[in-house]
This record gives C-alpha cells, sequence and structure tokens, in this order.
C-alpha cells in the first residue's frame, strides 16, 4: 500500500518532460516513486491519435518498472494538456488518521481478437484485483479505476483475420468504444458493482450495468490493459481524498454540484476531477435533439468532452481538469462516471483535520 | 416599435419549417407578425457551412419583407439546433409597466472588397441608428443586437483581385472574423460604446475595444447584413425583460451567476441565452494553454462554441442555447458578450408584477 | 424511351441553379424535358452534407414530375462541384444508327428499418426493372445505374427502437454504407449479375457480389430511393455512346486507360465519366498500407474520393468529374464501377460516324 | 561527397523503426552510414501533426551526429506512410560513369520571431551553399533539396509578443506556409534560381519566383531547419539517376509522363516520387472552381497531398509517394516541384549502362 501525493502539470506539448523535472527537483520526489502518470494529451483522442504515442515514448523509459501511463488524447475546448503525477508519498503528515493509496498495475498482452471481448473483460477484473489485494482495501475504499486499453487498427483486424478468426468489430473508431466497455465491466466485476455473468451480459448489449468508477480509455499505442487504482485507506495519513459519483446527462450540474459540496463542508480544496463524458445515445439531452452522433466530421467524443469539459473547468477553475470521451458502462448512458480528489486542509492551520 | 413575444422551438434538420407552422397553427401567430428567425443550424459555423443557406433557403420566401434570418452554424457538444421567432406580440400584457421591443432590417448590399472594413462597419452603425430610431429607446435600453454578416469565399476573393481591388484578408476562415469584427465596432459606434474614430482604430488593431451587447456571425449565404436589436421600452407591456454583461473569459462562471442571480431575484424564468465565446488569443486561458488555436482538424470556433456551450446548456437545463463562435469586439479578448432574455411572473399570479 | 443530351455545368454553390437557367436560355431546353440531375456538390458526402438538402430544396421545385434529382457530396482535391443535366433531346441527329436513352423513377418510401436490408434491395430491383422496360432494352444495353438512396440519423434510430424495431446498424456514418450495399445489389439483381438468392447473401456479407453499372449513394435529404439508367439503344439517334468497367482498386489506372482507348479508337470524346470509389477493406492497396480506415478525422469515403478524382481528373483534364464514395457492391472491394459517357464526331465532319 | 543508396520502406506506424532493422540486418548498413531519413508519417501534415514527432523521437537518437530527419504529415487517400532512408553506399558499382550523392545538415536554431522571415531566407540559404560545396557539385546538378522548417504555435507566438516582437502571422497554419516560402526562396537563391533581392521581393508577396528543386515542408518538432540536398555527381559511381521539373497545376499528367518517359528512354526503374503538391490560390484549377480553400472542415494541403497523390501513386504504381502539401515558391501556383530518383539498370545485364 503507498501513500500518495499528487501533481497536476501542464506541458507545453505531449513530449514534454518538463512535468518529471519539476517533480524530481522541485519536489523531491526520486523517479522510483512514481506511481502512475496519468495525462490529457492534445490529439483527437481517437484511432490516430499520435500525441498519446509520443508522450507514452518519451515518458515510459523515464519510469521505473511498476510504474504504468494513461494517456488519454483530446484537449477539447478549454481543456489543458496536463499530467497527473502520482507520486509515493513518505512525508510525514501528523494529524491525518487516513489518506488515499494507489497501485499500478498490467494485465497480460491480449491479442487483437480477444479486444472488446469476455477475454478482455476477465484480464481486468484480475488484474484489479489483484491491485486491490496489494493496497489491503475493501471495493467500497476505491473511487478511482483508471484503464488503459488497446483498439483495433487496420492492421490488427488484418492480423485476426488472417487466423481465421472475427474481429469484435470492424470499424476501427467504434472498437475503441468495445474495448472500453468491457474493461469498464471488468471493474464493475472486481469492485463488486455487479457479477461476472451480468457484466457479460452487459457486454453483449443485453444489460444495463455501470461502473460509477470506472474510467476508461482506448489507444492503439498499447497491447495490455494499464490500470492505477486510487482508494482510501487508514493505513497511510495524507491529507488526499476523494469522492465518486455519477453525472446522470452532459448537463447534470447537480450532480457535480453535491459532490463538491461534500468537499467543501469538509473543508477540502478540489485538485484534480475526473471525469468520463459521452454523446447520450438516444440522440436527445433531456429531450432535445444533440447532433453529436452525426457529425462526419468530429466524432462524438470530441464533442463530449470539449462540452463536460467547458462546464468541469469552470466549477474547477482552471482547464486542467481530465476529463475522457466515451463513457460506455461508466456512468449512465449518456452520463458518466465522475471522482474528485481533493486535499483536507492541514489540522495545526485551524485546529482539527 | 414592436412588442414581442420570444418562441425557442428545436428543428429536426436545417430545413425544418415545422416551428413556423407551430408558431402559425398552435401560437396564433400570423405570417406577417414575424420579425426576425433567429436560429443555430447544425453545420460546421464556418465558410462551408451549407446548413444555414438550407435554412436561409426554406425561410426567407415565407417571412414578410421586413422580417430578418440570422442563422449562426455550429451546435458542437449538447447544443440542440433550433430556432428562436421574435414574433410581434399584440397580446394585453396587465400589470406590465414596460416590455422588450425588436426592431429589424438589412444594410445595403456590400461588395466583396468592403467585407471586414470602414464601410461595413459604417453600413451596420448606419442601420442600427435607423432601427433604433424605429423603436424609439435610447441606447441604454438595448440589450442585443444581433448581425449576420458576409464573408469572402474563394470566387469574392478572385473577383476582387479581378478589380484591381485587395481583399481584407485571403483566408477565407479568417474574412469570417474580419466581417464579425468590423460588424461588432459598427454596433459598438451606433450604441455610443465607442466613438467612430476609434472604432475605425480598433478595427485596425489598435484600439481595444467592445460592444457587450453586439453578437456578430458570418455567412456565405448573404451579401448584405441582417440586424436585429432587442430592447426594453416603456411603450409596450410584456412580460419579457432582458440583461446582459460579458463573459471575461470561457469559464467565467461568475458573470453568468451574477445575471441568473439578477433574474432570480425578480421572479424571473429564463427564456434564452444569447452568448458569444471565442478562443483565447493569447493561447491561455486563466495562464493554463488551451489547444484551440492549434488544431489544425478543428478550427477554434467549434471548440468555443461546445465548451461555452457546454456550461451555459447546463445553467439553462437544456442545450438549446444561442452560443454563436467568434467574438471579435463583442465582449473582452477570450471572452463574449451574454444577453439573457428572461420572463416576469404574471402579476395576477402572485398580487404583484 | 428517351433520347437524351447531356449538360455538365458548374455551380458557384449549391443553392446555384444557373445551371438550370443556362439550359433553359443558352440550350433551348424545356425545363420539362429534364430527365434528372445528377450532381456533385462541396459537403462532406457524410451524414451531415447539407450541400445535397440545399441543392435538393432549389432545384426540385423546378423539375418535372418524373424527373430525380442525385445529389453526391464530397469533391475533394481537385473535383469541382457541377451538375449533369440529362435532358430529353428531340434534335435530329442524321448518321447515327443509335444513342443513350435515360429514364429516371423512384421507388416507394422505404421506412428507415428497412433501410439497408431486403425490403430496400428488392424496392431497387423492382424500380430498375420498371425503367428497364420503360426503356425498352435489355440488361446489357445498361451502362450505368445511378441511385441515391437514405440513411439513419438519431432521430431515424429513436424512431426504428420507439417502434420495437431494430436498425440495421447504430453507427449513422455506417448506415450510409449498408443502405448502398441494398441498392447496389438491388441493381446487380435486377441487371441479371446475380440473382436474387445470391444478391441476398452478398448483403449479409456471405457473398462477394459487385456490378460493374451501379453508382449508389446515400443522403439524409430523402426517404425513397432516387434511380436513373443510362443506356444504348437502337431506337434512338445521338452522338453519345456509354462504356463502362471497374477498377480493381484505387491505383488502377490500366482499367480507366483501357476505356478511354476504346473510346479514342472511335474518335469519341470524353463528356463525363461516373466512377464510384473506396477506401480498400484490407488496409492495404497493393500490399502497401493505407491510412484511409484509421483517420478518425477525415472519413475513409473523403480520402477515396480525393485521390481517385484526382487520378481521373488528370485523365479527363478538368475536375467536373462524378466521383463518388463508398463503393460496396459496386466493383471489386477496394476498387469501383466506373462508367464513361463519350460523343461521337458527326458523320458530316469526317464522312463516317 | 557521399555516394547514396536509397530504401523506402512503409512503416507500421509513426513509432515504427522496423525500417531501420531492416536495413542494418538485411540491407549491410551501419547507422553510422545514414545520411538522411525523409519520412511521410499519417498524421495531418498541419499544426497539430505530433506523428511527426514521434517519428523524430524515435529516430533521432539513433541516427549520426550529421544526419537529418524530414517527416512530412499527411498520407491521404492511397498515399502509404513509409521513410525514405539515404544511406551512404560504398559498394563498387562497375560500369556506372556517375552516380547520385547526398548532403544533410542543418541551419541554426530559429527565433521565432524569425520564422518566415528573412532570417530564415538567409540561414537556408547558407546552409545549402556549405551543403553544395561539401559535395562539390554546382548548381545544375543539384536535383532536390529537402527542407524541413519550424513554424509558430500559440506558444511562440506568446513568447514573440513577451518580447515586444511582431509575429509573421498569428494564425498557426498559415505560420507554416510562411515558414516553407522562406525555406522555398532560400534555396531558390542558393541555387541561383533567382539572387537574393528578388527572393525577398518574393518572400514579400511583390515577385513570383519558385523553385523547381526546392521541396519544403514544416513542422512544430524542430527549432531549426533540417536540409537534405540531392546531386548527380561525376565523382561517384551508382545506378541512381534523377530528374526534376515543375507540375503547372494539379492535373498537370503532361508534365510527369515527360519525366518518365526520360526515365524509360534510359532504361531506368522509378524509385520514388518527390512532389509538392498545393490548392491553387485562384480558387480554381484549369478554371473549374475547386473547394479545397473553403473547406473549414479539412485545410488545402490534406485536400492537395491526396489529389495529387491519387495521380502519382497510380502512375509509379503503389502508394510509397512523397508527396508535401503546400507549395509555396516550390513551383508555379498551384503546381509544385517534382523530383524523381531513379535507377539505370546494371550495364552487365544488357551490355551497356
Amino acid at each position: 500500500m503507498t501513500s500518495i501525493a499528487l501533481f497536476t502539470l501542464t506541458t507545453t506539448d505531449p513530449g514534454d518532460l518538463g512535468p518529471l523535472r519539476t517533480v524530481l527537483a522541485d519536489k523531491g520526489c526520486a523517479p522510483e516513486d512514481i506511481v502512475a502518470v496519468i495525462g490529457k494529451t492534445e490529439g483527437n483522442g481517437c484511432v490516430n491519435d499520435f500525441s498519446r504515442g509520443l508522450s507514452a515514448a518519451v515518458w515510459e523509459p523515464r519510469l521505473p518498472a511498476g510504474a504504468v501511463t494513461v494517456f488519454s488524447g483530446g484537449t477539447e475546448g478549454v481543456l489543458s494538456p496536463h499530467v497527473n503525477l502520482f507520486v509515493r508519498d513518505e512525508r510525514d503528515h501528523p494529524g491525518f488518521d487516513r489518506g488515499l493509496v494507489a497501485a499500478a498495475g498490467r494485465t497480460r498482452v491480449l491479442q487483437p481478437h480477444e479486444i472488446g471481448r469476455e477475454a478482455q473483460l476477465d484480464a481486468v477484473t484480475e488484474t484489479v484485483g489483484t491491485l486491490r489485494a496489494e493496497l489491503g482495501v475493501s471495493p467500497g475504499d476505491i473511487h478511482l479505476v483508471v484503464v488503459k486499453c488497446p483498439l483495433l487498427t487496420s492492421d490488427k483486424i488484418a492480423e485476426i483475420r488472417s487466423r481465421g478468426e472475427v474481429p469484435v468489430c470492424t470499424d476501427t473508431y467504434e472498437s475503441m468504444a468495445r474495448s472500453r466497455a468491457a474493461s469498464a465491466l471488468g471493474v464493475a466485476a472486481a469492485l463488486g458493482e455487479c457479477d461476472r455473468p451480468r457484466a457479460l451480459r452487459a457486454l453483449a448489449g443485453a444489460e444495463p450495468v455501470h461502473s460509477a468508477r470506472a474510467s476508461t480509455s482506448a489507444g492503439a499505442e498499447l497491447a495490455d490493459c494499464h490500470i492505477m487504482l486510487i482508494a482510501e485507506s487508514a493505513a497511510v495519513s495524507n491529507p488526499l481524498r476523494a469522492v465518486h459519483g455519477s453525472m446522470a446527462d452532459a448537463l447534470d450540474l447537480a450532480a457535480v454540484t453535491a459532490l463538491l459540496d461534500r468537499i467543501r463542508a469538509q473543508g477540502g480544496a478540489v485538485r484534480q476531477i475526473f471525469a468520463k463524458a459521452e454523446a447520450d445515445p438516444s440522440g436527445t439531452v433531456r429531450g432535445l435533439r444533440h447532433t453529436m452522433s452525426t457529425d462526419s466530421d468530429l466524432h462524438s467524443t470530441r464533442h463530449a468532452r470539449a462540452a463536460v469539459g467547458g462546464l468541469l473547468s469552470a466549477l474547477k477553475g482552471d482547464g486542467a481538469v481530465y476529463v475522457s470521451g466515451g463513457a460506455e458502462h461508466q456512468g449512465p448512458p449518456g452520463g458518466g462516471s465522475i471522482a474528485i480528489i481533493y486535499e483536507l486542509p492541514r489540522p495545526d492551520e485551524d485546529g482539527m483535520p
């Protein structure tokens, strides 16, 4: 179990390692303390988003063996490209009776034909279970599970066919949705939000199941799944805490306000928001037609990130918010899971924690 | 001076005349009562947005001679395509000592080489002045001036050159910004927000001038400027009122909340929000880098509409909000003008207006 | 059976009726002589292409009852927006023993759940059969069958679901491919290129069947299918002729050259090329990877039109070529059907036909 | 002076180093023999094309000190992502009395305010001069000068302004054109295609000057200019030769055919085509309107690459062609420079060279 600190730092471009220099030089961290780098990069967030690949190429050689990267493309609108560095925090934080912990790991490499299917779901469930055990927390203590998972390119589809297998779908953009869905349902099963048979039925489109804590995104830059868990634990002490919930739709200001109110009631300061967003599959939001799913110039995930990012950035007060598009089984249809990490005031500042 | 009612109705596509049928059949309006149709259509809002042209082609033959259309393209994110019908309201509204009035008109046809230049600025100033005189209101009574103005296509640029003239710019997308700027400064001069010499210096980039009441957008589907004024007048009585202001940047929730608080303090219900939005020309929002101006796949106006639309739709509670992209001289740089039309409760419902 | 003349005229924008004025005023045609308007408009050629809708809105009220319009969006690269007007030609053309004839018609309105399915295939087969009978030609005389067919929007998908039906697919862009496929196989069955059971198996993905004469495209602007047939007939005499074939892939210069050589051997002059193009579904062209199917910013049909349009325009010598994207069952996978209309020299010019 | 071999190898993605492994393992090359890597990557070829940055990030650490990379983004249509490896060739090629040579180098780092201006032009001229001297060839021996040069991002524009300087333009996409122009005119001056004063007037838009041998492209991934020269020299012997010329417009099949005929007349086999392409700034191609400059969804350079790539790939027989978009001062307006590298048959195969 690893007590963590969080550093959110903007980048000048996807190849910018400035944030790494900052935490090593100014924050007193060592490279081996880095648990995970969860970043927003400025590509289209879709199949041919090489901003993710560029970030992975420059960051991964500099991270310790167990650490993972998750780069989520798409900083539409006011969103600002940034990285969230989750770093082991061995400092003493007197007065806190608990704190945030994190663990990171990878599934096995998935074969192309496994993407978006039961095999991926199971691999995610297994790794989430392992990481939870490492942290020594119960499922209820977990606020956020971030997963980066593979997608199908034309090459992978050809490879599947050459083996006589059938790909989960033949549209490369759609494969991202299938992969996100399998990962999200793997998380849901691991956290007990549903059992495995129900997760499988949901993957087949036969059940409405969602996780309020999964945040999954897909990319061409990896072949396994990268996973990070965030939980609260009484075994550590630090000032970080988290809350989570779901937005019912992209206009669900009330859900966000309710979470922020809980934070403010504790005197907490918002450190980061992790939200999923998607175009409502009904074609409408609160009964009014949206055009995200009929816009052939701009994929719906880009629309959704821009809109929900506009709202959450205004609420946070800056654009360095982690909003990821495509929320299959992550929050209700048309909505999305949301987790907020916040920092409590130091007890010695006001006499009580 | 025309007392007005406002009907905001969604459309099924840019060629949908359902809203016209609704106001004629269900609302008891006559075609000759229509003053203006101010709509959001679902194109890209840029040079080749033919959704605007389609809407103009189906609506204009059905409107009375003096009415104008303003179709603003771009319903990114949660924005919902809709029309705002401003219709003469001759009903009796006892208990109201004032009300909203509207007037609409057109400038002369602008020659292509005049677009984005002094001639356009002056034409707008003149027409706004004429419309204000028609309404019999003072500049301070005016809350909103919506302008639709022409842009430069490749054909128009070639035509300018064939006459030995020089176009204001040679990039067709940039010509939209130049045209919006000239129109906005024409409004500013007409409303006394600045004098004409200062407006001209601003057009040349030498002065920071903006109007908090101008909302201008450009399109290839017209050659003159269509203009609508909204004002409050004590010469009519109806339950509609308006407030206006500026967002300092795309995250300026406080500015919007302040306007909404003024409305709520009067017991008013929001009927429509008219907002301008743009990518901050500094390349940052509140000090953090945005990517709207370096995204070569998606023009900055699309980004800006999506983000500010996400915020304002959540605040309004639905996506039928009029957010228009490209706010040159309409609110401060990176921000935008905003006007909210609201409806007061009927005095007989609670005993007082 | 209608002897036809062909006028190919460029447009200044999708709402431009200049070509209509030209044929009526300069070419001596009467409005009732127009059989079909087959145009390329400058939208994205995808779901939200309102350039097609704008063209349909301005042209259709001006055409005789039996005429059809087919507007195919997408003039990427050097392609030039234009219309091909097929007009009844009652002039005397001495010395020609045969000529081109055309017929046009519509299927019944298709219900949304029928799109991309057997019902659409059968409706197209039936109408093509009726039109062929009208022309009095055999299937082998037919060189080109142009079909415009509907697609699924978010609204239509919602409508299907509200009736308890299942749409052929839920991605609006993919629905265009499904609709094109059903239309193309309907043509193939009607022309005897395959029998109906085989066409149905092909629609289900179980058989490789294609028509070398079908050119089908989908749009949101119609609910039935518009169909035009071009054939050669000995019952009329005019200088127009046609050849058709298939490009095996987007680089198949040899196939085009072979057709052009046949035309040149007769002293003919190319009047228009009608070609289909698509991204090779294998992800490669002649063994080398292409990126058309992994580009999430730009749909593959836009890529394909631009590339094949670049080749065919250079061969024709100008960009007013009809290249349509998405060639499901129209030519072999990755290739496309191609028909060229040409004009023979007047016999009295060189003493022989 | 370096006798060279050319290996053109496709890539599986922008981070693919397979071609490096191939030349080292299969072709017997040593890393220090690599002179230049000139690749086409699959991004949008515009400002936010991180495919170029990813390729640079993986290739540059593996190249010898003097080598340069030039990654040109954009493989629209049938173009296939690939790299052209120019490698020192020390093999004996008996029977050839001359051969191709190459040299590569970099200018000094350009300050952001220098981009697109005289300082960049002069820096390119100087480096081209130095490289030519290294090769010991006269300007007339040079067939191709490939330049990769920087562009302006929002950050760089802000940096310029913070120093009280004025950027050459404020639109980031336009800055690519300005940078390409300065580089091309620097090449023209170095090769004696014009003198420096005329090059400067051309940069200011006052003179029509172009180079038939410059191929320049811009990117955010570098701050200096990378330059490679290809020339023929009698001081080496190898089977490679080159021809160059200009396409007058995007349909100029005749110009390409003339070059290919010269190659065929010598029994040569085409090895690679390096071509520039652009949207004709007149808005028309051969008098017919194109829509490349009014398409706000898709920048004109993407259109132009797709179209000219479609033509040249068909002529070459595969899509691994180097077509780069934006041909300011590289060939005549609307056209582009074109160089073809070919290989002569071995003299011992047919008895004569």
